[in-house]
């Protein structure tokens, strides 16, 4: 339509920041506002579409927002430290950059957890961030502005980083596609985050959008925008066409994760991956069990579990168990967090404080040791997909939907795929329903890990006790699709099949 | 030849182990010999070959040598330590397995030094390993012993890795091409090195050969063998034909290092590069200067330079100057290194207990902060390399030829581009000539640094004092082509045109 003239980018960008206005609003997702300079820029376009007949790139007029990380020149880049507002950055980061040149309008920056290394959002500084309409609960996080924003449709494409789960979480709390590609497939300069210099377990720039024809179309626009040149970080492989269309016309081999043996997710994000895999293995596709025996360990080494502490009755009640198993995040001994706190002598929020606190800095040699563990974990999952032959894996993206403040705890579900460096993508598939699922958590399955082991799983036990249907009724519930290092084109074109078949399934339901 | 049946492998494996055997005699250069199975493999391919009439692969009854740090199911690898005898491997690494597959026949693995990160060869177990027909001389490190053996003919091509210029340097003393790739493009799994997990700055994995045309065809050869299947690390990223093709057919803008402003290289370096240099400008390429004065502070943060010790006259003169500067490698205070000789109690060579000496252990903390100082030089490079438009860079590739035993310090010219993780390669340009090259270091030129620092820096006066052309006389001289990340395919045909205008220069001055 930008391209007939039959509608103006400034009619949207000013139509889609009324929303955001809103948005901010109910959740108070925004951080800082860059409305003047959307309208403007949208003006331009519009000029140069009139003047030329033209568009300037694949992603002329489409109003996007930044995750408070993105470096925009001579605007604050604060991943929610009050020692980093007043100090603007003094260039745009190559991915923003890139998708100005491609004509995007970036609209907004949106709000995230301080330190960044938490699954909501909350800071000293811009405050807390809400699920709309559920002012209780939480948006998720790291990228929970982003979400929240998205789902009121203040934005049409939104940029966040994950390294635990950031995009993916706040995707499947929010009803939004969010993909977590390869560490090195899109830039990370200029987008600075906590713990810099720590490359044991990379974090990644990634789209979060409510369509996924969006998720598709920016992620084709920016892999051939040879992003690359502007940071040597980014492997030099542009989107593979071929490769997207050859997955889509094929048969799948997929392995289903419905319970990764160590959080039982609670009734409806196990409806979600049934009903997911049922789809698809009715369209032909071939659904296998996949084995997570070794996730646990992945997480020893790995997973940020840290001390429960404030807002949660769940959280209070769980006591003991809110035990800390992050090796790795906290191998300088929680110096880097302490560092960025004293910039401003800012309150440290309550679990940032127990995160400091119980980190031992251990030595380097210690750390190098960890990262040779990885490395053979990454080794042994490679061959274990290899001889098992899937193409991708199905499974839940949390244990649960969103959650009320404070509650927030295990990752396991993501941070997996981050400690491989896989590319994950949260896919929205259904909602929470007072109908369709059991009020009664210990009633849905049992596990051999219950029938040994009981409720002492302290990160299971703690799960089950978060489940309240009549609070949760309605929430968001996504499933993930999971690939390897590099198969993001892979994964998208599995995602646009799982489209296909729900929009069929639907069609065929209401008669359409 | 082997395809028409002119030629059988066994035949060609036999003579090559003879000059393998010869070549032994001679320098000390193979560590575990596996004659008897290269034999056994030949017989198979001829069979092969007999039976079906076909190759089985593009590497068919190629003989190859591996580095004493790849694995080979059932035999040793000890990168040099005592400690590692008698624990065969247990399988093949993904580089074994995929040279195999491919055709090749692995004849014998290759001496090293202990703990690998030395420029000459030599341990306590396999001992010295010397320059062809200079008993004096060293071979160079790490990858000495296949550099010797190739040198001698008793191998068509070798494996060897490099973390500071291990291929670079003894394929430079020895008269050979060696192809240090972007550390993700060959797999280094089961390829055990030093300090593993470490991963600040990465070591490759790459060929050595007597012929360009060898480097080319194995490299093609194996980036088209989809050996990232079996490791995770490697990016999926094939031989791209389209980009050695675009090379090869166009004018070049190359930068040209005579001089790195730290070690002024010896008389017949300076001649190698300036006539290459000249000859591809007269080949209707832009020659322009490199500014390289980033260098010093590169090596700062990472380069190896241990205390002098033992055998070399000039070291011993050196005395204060063979100051420390490594802080990455040295990040765990020398424990890696403690733990292997510990292994088997096992005497340290004098310039390893000095390393370890040396060593003092630094917080993870502050170690984040020597990656995040990485990075952001990274990044700088990148930017000046993209603002001048160079294709790729002309440089030496150490200050001086092959050296006496114990006399090898400085890895600057090789080193800073490990830690940018670009390609290099080097290739055999010339000799040290006796009537083309002037006697007197201090008279071939005068920098500015000279000028005003006199023979204050440390690294410049001790080479100068290496340089003794009458026992240098005849020795092979290398340059080096530089290309940033994964620019393998576009260096090695920048190789091919160099080689190509040699040919032809070479063919003009004898009239054939």
């Amino acid at each position: 339509m930008y391209a007939t003239g039959e509608v103006s980018v400034e009619d949207v960008v000013v139509a889609v920041i009324l929303q955001a206005i809103e948005a901010h609003e109910k959740t108070n997702c925004l951080t800082e506002p860059l409305f003047e300079s959307a309208v403007e820029r949208a003006r331009e376009l519009d000029q140069y579409h009139r003047k030329t007949g033209k568009l300037v790139g694949p992603l002329h007029g489409i109003p996007m927002s930044l995750k408070d990380q993105f470096d925009i020149a001579g605007v604050d880049t604060t991943f929610g430290y009050v020692g980093r507002a007043f100090r603007p950055a003094s260039e745009d980061a190559p991915m923003t950059k890139v998708l100005k040149d491609l004509g995007a309008v970036i609209i907004t920056k949106t709000n995230v957890p301080q330190t960044i290394l938490w699954g909501e959002t909350e800071n000293p500084m811009w405050g807390l961030t809400t699920l709309p309409d559920r002012p209780d609960f939480t948006a998720g996080g790291s990228s929970g502005g982003e979400a929240a924003l998205l789902s009121l449709d203040g934005s049409l494409c939104g940029w966040g980083t994950d390294i635990g789960g950031s995009i993916r979480g706040p995707s499947h709390f929010n009803g939004l596609f969010g993909l977590k590609p390869t560490s090195s497939r899109f830039s990370h300069r200029g987008v600075p985050g906590p713990h810099e210099g720590q490359e044991h377990v990379p974090s990644s720039v990634g789209p979060m959008a409510k369509r996924l024809s969006s998720l598709v179309a920016v992620t084709r626009a920016v892999l051939n925008s040879q992003a690359w040149l502007q940071d040597p970080k980014v492997v030099p492989m542009p989107w593979r066409e071929a490769i997207y269309q050859e997955v889509l016309n094929r048969r799948l081999r997929i392995g289903l994760i419905v319970d990764d043996g160590i959080v039982e997710p609670h009734p409806p994000i196990q409806r979600a991956v049934r009903e997911a895999a049922a789809l698809l293995r009715k369209a032909g596709h071939e659904i296998v069990p996949w084995d997570t025996s070794e996730h646990m360990s992945f997480i020893e080494i790995q997973v940020s579990l840290v001390v429960a502490v404030d807002k949660c009755r769940h959280a209070v009640a769980a006591g003991p168990h809110t035990q800390s198993q992050d090796q790795f995040y906290r191998a300088d001994g929680g110096e880097d967090i302490r560092r960025e706190i004293a910039g401003a002598g800012e309150p440290m929020l309550p679990h940032v404080e127990a995160l400091v606190a119980s980190s031992k800095p251990i030595s380097v040699y210690d750390y190098w040791q960890l990262n040779r563990a990885k490395v053979r974990a990454q080794q042994t999952y490679n061959t274990k997909w290899d001889d098992a032959g899937v193409d991708v894996l199905l499974s839940p993206v949390a244990g649960h939907a969103a959650l009320p403040h404070g509650c927030f705890r295990y990752t396991g579900y993501t941070k997996v795929w981050n400690f491989l460096d896989y590319t994950a993508l949260s896919f929205p598939w259904t909602i929470v329903s007072k109908h369709l699922d059991s009020h009664d958590v210990n009633a849905t399955s049992t596990t051999d890990r219950d029938r040994s082991a009981g409720l002492s799983n302290p990160f299971n036990a703690y799960n089950r006790r978060l489940y309240d249907l009549a609070s949760m009724d309605g929430l968001p519930v996504g499933v993930q699709i999971i690939g390897r290092r590099f198969d993001e084109e892979k994964v998208l074109a599995v995602a646009e099949i799982l489209q296909s078949e729900a929009d069929k399934s639907t069609q065929k339901a209401t008669g359409r």
